[in-house]
């Protein structure tokens, strides 16, 4: 939280409690709230009707509104105004092999921070985890992006073998491979990206970050066919796979993203 | 872990395992394990007598050993041959206003993993915690260096109050203060640092990230007026203090540290 949102919730306690919400937003429509925020709102926080707080839905940008009711077992926001038009991020993905639960929590939670469009599993010849829980990762995007300010929340995909990924690739998506074998040092390779950045036409770009146990070679000679891939190294350390991601999406946004504006 | 490494740990079961120990190293040397290692080793691990594995020490390189006895009690390596020299990191620390014990547990491993000499908490005026267990902080530093292939083991440095962290900062190191209210953007600040590196001197730097609630206006107009300030923001969204902490060192070593090698 900045030190003007700390400031803004010393003065009115609710101002900075952000919500998403799926439905559509028009000026004073009464919005029922999702089960998920009641124990939050009612309990955690002791809200109650008349309470502010502001809200998004993706598409309308952010608004504030007034809590109308609320109980445990339901309640209503009253939509007042927009304070922040809508606005599209970049189209940035993470793709990643699924780790334990715990590190997949936070590889969920840091791309949302790090405003990724969409994340989404890919299951490798070394992939540890077989299943992975969508829904739970939904819930910690939608908790992020609420914390983070975006508005917008990201897309969970569905997972998709790498053979899959690799076959099916959007010729129009750039692949930031993170490959343990090596590559150009990344911030070399984007500064190079950025140099020859086309500003009318922003491109969209994946991460891709492997298992614990590494891309097998024929996994990596795959991905690095692909006319899309670029290949970087990451330092010579080993860093663990929610590290690594956390790390490549910082050097996007910092060098071709929105923290360079 | 590398593919590599994932191939030779296939054929050798404990090519891969890195143990800190704190005794001097030489060849033929016999040194006692650390209490902490013998239940990992033995029951986790399920090594014996005979097993291989990489030791180091933080100034005398990386070593392969032989274990010679374990068991629950107790074990020792012999010590076969240096595989590595000692290499010296860059002088880079990480300064942070302590979070929650398992935000601050993932600090820890992440700024080791991200090639720190030394980290420490600074107490601010809306820091939340009061205490920071420092043991806690020096046993995850010293896992995160075993597992990331480290040959030294991090600082671990005592809390120190922003105002005193002021008043006594050091004339030669740069700080790179993630101000939550304000800054050049990263990338742009460390691309001019990059450019005007003296390569011959190689410049001491610390990475400071303030408590959740951000700092006072007090606090960051004295953290401003350092001559050795840089201070950068971090894009858009609110990060959280662990997040902003490995964005800004993965950023440091990209563009100033041992990444663009």
């Amino acid at each position: 939280m900045s030190k003007r949102a700390a400031e803004s919730q010393k003065r009115e306690p609710a101002a900075r409690v952000r919500l998403f919400l799926e439905a559509p937003f028009e000026a004073g429509a009464l919005v029922l709230l999702p089960p998920r925020a009641l124990h939050h709102l009612g309990t955690v926080l002791r809200l109650a009707a008349g309470a502010s707080l502001l809200v998004f839905n993706g598409r309308d940008g952010e608004w504030r509104a007034r809590i109308e009711r609320l109980s445990r077992k339901g309640g209503t926001v009253r939509l007042e105004r927009q304070v922040r038009p809508q606005l599209e991020g970049a189209d940035l993905r993470l793709l990643f092999a699924p780790v334990k639960r715990s590190r997949l929590d936070l590889v969920a939670e840091k791309a949302t921070e790090l405003g990724v469009a969409a994340l989404g599993p890919v299951l490798t010849a070394r992939t540890n985890a077989e299943r992975v829980n969508l829904e739970r990762l939904r819930h910690h995007v939608v908790g992020a992006a609420e914390q983070c300010g975006r508005l917008t929340v990201p897309g969970v995909l569905e997972p998709v073998r790498l053979e899959d990924l690799v076959s099916r690739w959007d010729a129009e998506r750039r692949l930031l491979f993170c490959d343990e074998a090596g590559g150009a040092p990344i911030g070399e390779a984007l500064r190079r990206e950025a140099a020859g950045i086309d500003a009318a036409r922003p491109p969209r770009w994946a991460v891709l970050i492997g298992p614990e146990g590494g891309f097998a070679s024929e996994e990596r000679a795959a991905l690095r066919r692909l006319p899309q891939c670029l290949p970087v190294s990451l330092g010579p350390r080993l860093l663990r796979a929610e590290t690594a991601a956390i790390a490549a999406l910082s050097l996007w946004q910092a060098l071709l993203g929105d923290w360079h504006r």
